[in-house]
């Protein structure tokens, strides 16, 4: 979201919108870790290392466009009033760009090592699944309420989708 | 691609790989444009309004990551010879990317002045397809070589897509 723009937010070209929204990295990667459910500054920050002005940013810009909302919540530990950010509708439906570069990613590059892949899964019966496709165990259309990923170099336990607020 | 590494790039997640490549709005313009068959530096800079050391920064990149090919041509009014910028086939891979981008960005986001909206073809017939879908018309799965972009803002001709090189 940074650097000169050409209008692009609202210009003609669909894609040109899209891109001026979610072209850029760090959007990008707390748009995939709000999918698996993440929702709290500092579990962004933890997870992504981002700097506390850079999360600030996108954070803002993700709620000014409606991909994310804010909401309030009573922090136990320090008894404050803090906020959490929950994917909207318009949120939870950039699935199928994460499934595209899953897809991208998974064929074009390679991780430095060698790890357990990334499976996208049915979360009734754990069957892995193509990303947006039907299940081959249950044979049917495993939704995105249906679905949740893998992540074997973080923990065994298929993680469901976060729902849109 | 600017600001600080987490080391998606060569990390487990494969989303988070495509991201670290993929994750910046020139890189996804310039790649938005190779797909319709933009490939000279001087093409992408009229188009998207670009800086020169931007462009080439992000061409450099593209070609280190290999998703274009730089190939030399003469330029016939100066009769230098300069490099035009072709996708490879992980450049060409990207297309469901775009194809999702498509979707979102018609859905949840909107122009400025009314036009036209964009199109996905079938080359063969020119009836409009969901991207990534079968040919109501034919009934045939459309491929990528088969598949052409309508974008009435700039021209009614059908865009055929660039082939990978």
């Amino acid at each position: 979201m940074a650097g000169p723009r050409r209008g692009d937010a609202r210009g003609p070209c669909p894609i040109g919108r899209a891109i001026d929204v979610l072209g850029d990295r760090w959007t990008l990667l707390v748009l995939r870790n709000a999918t698996i459910g993440m929702s709290r500054f500092d579990e962004f920050k933890a997870d992504l290392g981002i700097a506390d002005n850079i999360l600030s940013d996108r954070l803002r810009k993700l709620v000014e466009h409606g991909l994310l909302t804010k909401r309030p919540y009573r922090d136990e530990s320090g008894g404050r009033t803090r906020n959490e950010y929950r994917l909207t509708e318009a949120g939870a439906a950039i699935l199928p760009v994460l499934h595209a570069m899953y897809d991208w990613g998974a064929t074009h590059t390679g991780p430095a090592e060698s790890t357990a892949p990334m499976q996208v899964v049915h979360r009734t019966c754990g069957e892995p699944v193509e990303p947006g496709g039907d299940c081959p165990r249950c044979g049917v259309h495993v939704t995105r309420e249906e679905e949740a990923w893998v992540r074997p170099w973080r923990s065994p336990e298929a993680i469901p989708l976060a729902p849109a607020v």
